[in-house]
């Protein structure tokens, strides 16, 4: 049996009561705070404390190139990929920002670009090998490449755990990613190519149009031969970033570390993961709803109900950190108001 | 001219316009942070300054009891908006959390609440009357209480400008204010009273039956004689804290201070203070979407987005507290992040 394939760790049903029992004491008319009641019992359960926090949030962010980008399906050009790490740790991207504002621990980790070899201070090298091969013409990886990537995402999450992570976020940078998520959304749910591509980063109609073309030329080419949709699916069109992501994953449901799942392509990684380990599901809670137009169709498939719906269209993981201020005040709120009694309120209802 | 007929501040079409620019230039796909830009573009005009802040958000909740009591409308006792004036200052309740979190201003105002003389240590007393008349049999308040009642929130407006506030948000406590609310919703919109009237704090389905009954009961004494759809409206059902909102919301206009409106009450306010002088909509910005039904037609009228929909019904401003972490994140994303030029990234899309 592989790593991936072992088992998850439980989430606790008692701290998921405790919790559920103190926000009925708290004075605000029952179930008020909706939403923000819910995922402090989650995380309750996740976090196994009647009392959650947010104090260590834990952002990583996986990069790699895509060998589709020959079928020109992005708007970006692919050298895009590595400026952005740079940005990443100079502190000017959108997640940097998130970092600071959240008090995150961020890490940048280079899966497979291309390009010649470089150093940019505090990105980690882990190139698997110079970006996938393109998905259209053959297997994007080999399923040694693969093993490898989901490794990648074990080793940083076995970090995160180390250093008492509250929760963990998996972020992405890679300039043509949304085809690759597209195209694995299409082969695990079977789904046409027209009803699950969007824009990514912002094609126009026509590109749009082409970009649906190249990925049908992939769903006729991988179809038939693929091995399974799990670990098969991933070699055939998936994306090393998005392998890593899949290990990370199934790494925080083994060692019981909860997830915060972002945007389209981390929950395209996310669906990977529940199909090659189903019980990863009950590790994830879900940021923001994005723009692009294939992420409502995955999180219906998982039952999320993201906390967010800002229309963005971003990725890096940014939807997710978005969400992690409302988290944050959600456990806040648990812990700190009072209840009935302490406030000497009346919280019984009225009989009609 | 009375004072809340003056003209309003007009926001700034330059700042705006130069937080526009530079949202273009930031690190990030075209548009792909959509509602977190929006908000900041937005606050840009409002501040009159290219880069928006919310270091010294502004909360005021305003509490009042409501004569409709006498009918039977809520799930709990009128004692309990005393009870909750305490919990805020001793900082139990949800928006003393929220308060805290965002370090911002909290005041809470006696508009006129039920029962003897009383003092609870930071709760400023400026008691119209002893809370509205039954509004099912007669007229709320006169127009010389709801003058006051306007005044109230007026000079509270004013002390928030003094202290340069950033934004600022009014919420309410007021054991049945959903009631009124929802009357003042019909009368001045038009509506009949089942499709805008909600279960509030939470009412059965025959609970809520009889709230709608006692509300056309309202509407039928009510609209034949009705001198207006803006005080006039106020005076027949509204509450002395719904009151003290709307001439807070004028003021803020008039002063040029943001507005961040929170649920179904404070929306209803809103709508009040635009029929009273329409250019108040100008300065709102929408917080969060209320479980509550009525709230969403509310927002329709005034053409209103709220950032979050989290199925709060709180009330306190709890909702438009929620939103101020990401609206803060919006601000910092807006001024923190790097341009393409200052990091070297390729902000050009490629020509398709």
């Amino acid at each position: 049996m592989q790593w991936y394939q072992q088992s998850c760790a439980k989430p606790s049903q008692k701290s998921r009561e405790a919790a559920e029992q103190r926000q009925q004491q708290l004075t605000k008319p029952t179930g008020s705070l909706a939403d923000l009641e819910q995922v402090a019992i989650s995380l309750a359960a996740l976090q196994d404390t009647p009392r959650p926090q947010l104090d260590r949030p834990w952002i990583c962010i996986y990069a790699a190139d895509h060998g589709v980008m020959a079928e020109n399906i992005s708007a970006y050009p692919q050298v895009v990929t590595r400026q952005m790490l740079q940005n990443f740790m100079t502190g000017g991207a959108c997640i940097s920002v998130i970092s600071r504002e959240y008090d995150a621990h961020l890490d940048v980790i280079d899966c497979g670009t291309v390009g010649e070899p470089y150093h940019v201070d505090g990105v980690l090298q882990a190139q698997v090998c110079a970006g996938t091969a393109n998905f259209a013409e053959t297997q994007a990886m080999s399923e040694a490449q693969c093993l490898a990537a989901l490794e990648i995402g074990k080793h940083n999450v076995e970090s995160a755990h180390a250093a008492k992570a509250s929760i963990y976020i998996a972020g992405e940078m890679g300039i043509g990613n949304t085809c690759s998520a597209s195209a694995l959304a299409c082969l695990v749910l079977d789904l046409d190519a027209k009803v699950v591509t969007g824009v990514g980063t912002g094609l126009d109609q026509a590109q749009l149009q082409h970009k649906v073309t190249v990925i049908e030329r992939a769903l006729e080419r991988h179809r038939p031969s693929l091995a399974d949709r799990g670990i098969g699916a991933l070699c055939a069109v998936g994306g090393l970033e998005i392998a890593a992501m899949v290990g990370a994953y199934i790494r925080c449901a083994q060692l019981g570390l909860a997830i915060l799942v972002d945007g389209f392509i981390s929950t395209a990684a996310a669906l990977l993961a529940c199909q090659i380990n189903p019980n990863v599901r009950e590790w994830m809670l879900f940021g923001h709803q994005s723009a692009e137009r294939g992420h409502v169709l995955l999180l219906e498939h998982l039952h999320a109900n993201p906390l967010l719906k800002l229309n963005m269209r971003l990725g890096e993981g940014s939807g997710a950190g978005a969400a992690l201020g409302l988290i944050r005040l959600a456990c806040r709120l648990h812990n700190e108001m009072a209840t009935f009694a302490e406030a000497a309120v009346i919280g019984e209802k009225l009989q009609g």
